[in-house]
């Protein structure tokens, strides 16, 4: 395959990043592990399709713009291995694979997105192999997520006084994207600028992506960050200590309400009582304009044992139970700005995004 | 010893209770070990006020009531050793012996209140031998203990709707206590009439209280428990799950302001905001009268590492730190009413918290 000058462009954008969650190397899709960072970094060589799919379920792989971005990559070994096996009937057992990849995990709309963008561009291909093409589309939305992110660094940032504090929940940073982050690409342009010099991590259970993942990344950056339990962030509210809060998402549906992490709801009502302005960092592939409302978005609900287990190692009793949603629904209301890469909508409804989609 | 009519009902209301965090045996405080629960059931065999004094620190006993009636026993072992030492200086040293005492968690009450009540025991004192006496009273503080949690499940229970559901944080249990606990006592009241079919239980970081302690009594009684992330609280009250939180406390103001674990506050913002009932259930050693409001109170920060490594492992970078404050205020304005063995004050104020107290 050559390369041309644009892609050669695209390649280099993504090759830019220190913090690379996804590679694609040696013909094949490398992913950073995330369960086990901050203490290994390890990378996991996925060769297939039900690779990939399994990549995103087991969480090796998280972030709605990230599982995105790797199930881009997943249709081309789809493609890839079907146009191997039979260059004539390959869209057909392509068509099922896409259908098992978009399964993999039910709240992240930008899944649902990459695949179909990737299913647009199959219908529109010859029969010679599909793979540079589809390659080049995957590296395209990969690159893209990240300028996408710069872009939405700056427009966020922008928001933000001078010497501000702000709190952030789960990891909504490079390694939930394609590079840079949604609410950490803000913050990194906003610490960058002078105008958050303090940055609070929830620790986010179950799975302490704040603690794992937004800790190392911040402290790789040399970004002056404090965790907190998640139950701490309404009394460091109270105490008046940060300005913002701010999160990425996993889908906002038409009227501007958000799927993000379970806590993220919770911290949007304590962020309300106190006065705490909300931003939501997200590019818009993470919109659903087909959702009309939170209500309709589904939540997935995870192993009761990423709860009642730590470390492999069970902490709560035999006999008990647990509820596990790992998203919830904050409602356009309890948010003062959603940041896209077309730009901010403030106080959201349909009415706002629809504008802002439309530009 | 020989032991009095109204000592042996003291004693067997206390050897009653099935679950004992605190026992004096064999001429010494044995306290169950709540750091290794549930997967241990280890008593330790604390000899003297230092280890005594060690065994709160260091959370071997946590829970504001259970802290007094520890603290009430190594009175006890404190005034034996000294009076052992020299019988007629023996007060001189056991004043220093109950100022450190005294100093072992800073926002309990109730560590200040037992203390102070065997301090006035004290002064009265002959100089025989002191322990019989002291003893005698320790024996007391604790029976009356669970009596008040006993009164206190009652009159907590009478405020819940037949059939509901409730959230609790932290564990205000049997554990937390003489035995039969405060929130826990009104929940385990409230099954045991069915006006509870179903308890949910924050788990309660960084200390996991609800999944390694809430959980284990609970699940010890056969009542329904089901865990969940602290972040999840105000999803659960969205979904219009349950109808209370039920909570204890570690020290009630006089305005009815109340500390308590830290991710109460947060409990209670999301349930003012859902029309959730917020109940405090506390005996009135804990109510302090001498602090007009929680801004008052001193809120005790524990080591990062409680919230930055978990089993011993850290799961945190290195570099990170953590903001670790381990109790919050809520205001009274949150709380539909505190209870007290004295009875309820609904829309808890100065003059409500007043009245009650003087009852």
């Amino acid at each position: 395959m050559s390369i041309r000058p644009h892609q050669e462009q695209v390649l280099s954008s993504i090759a830019q990043e220190t913090i690379q969650p996804i590679r694609w190397q040696n013909d094949g899709l490398r992913l950073l592990d995330q369960r086990v960072l901050p203490e290994q970094v390890v990378y996991l060589d996925i060769d297939d399709v039900y690779a990939a799919a399994a990549a995103i379920t087991d969480m090796v792989v998280r972030g709605a713009p990230a599982i995105g971005i790797t199930a881009a990559y997943g249709v081309v070994l789809a493609a890839r291995q079907r146009f191997q096996e039979n260059s004539a009937t390959w869209r057909e057992k392509v068509d099922a694979d896409l259908q098992y990849l978009k399964s993999a995990r039910p709240t992240a709309i930008n899944l649902a997105w990459a695949v179909g963008h990737m299913a647009r561009l199959i219908e529109t291909l010859t029969d010679v192999d599909p793979v540079p093409q589809l390659l080049a589309a995957a590296q395209q939305i990969h690159a893209d997520d990240i300028a996408a992110n710069r872009r939405m660094g700056e427009l966020g940032a922008a928001l933000i006084n001078p010497s501000s504090a702000v709190l952030t929940h789960c990891n909504a940073g490079a390694l939930a994207t394609g590079g840079y982050g949604t609410a950490l690409g803000v913050i990194r342009a906003g610490v960058s600028q002078g105008r958050i010099t303090q940055v609070y991590a929830d620790e986010t259970r179950p799975w302490l992506q704040g603690s794992r993942l937004t800790a190392w990344e911040l402290s790789q950056d040399d970004i002056p960050v404090s965790l907190i339990v998640d139950g701490a962030a309404a009394w460091l509210m109270k105490q008046g200590k940060i300005q913002w809060l701010i999160v990425g998402s996993d889908r906002i549906a038409a009227n501007g309400d958000v799927a993000n992490k379970i806590g993220t709801y919770s911290a949007a009502v304590a962020a309300h009582h106190h006065g705490v302005k909300v931003m939501v960092v997200a590019p818009t592939s993470t919109v659903d304009m087909e959702t009309a409302s939170g209500e309709a978005i589904p939540i997935e609900s995870r192993p009761e044992d990423e709860l009642l287990c730590i470390g492999g190692k069970r902490v709560a009793p035999a006999a008990v139970g647990a509820w596990n949603p790992v998203f919830d629904i904050t409602p356009a209301e309890l948010i003062a700005a959603i940041v896209t890469e077309k730009g901010v909508v403030e106080e959201p409804d349909c009415e706002g995004i629809a504008r802002m989609m439309n530009t």
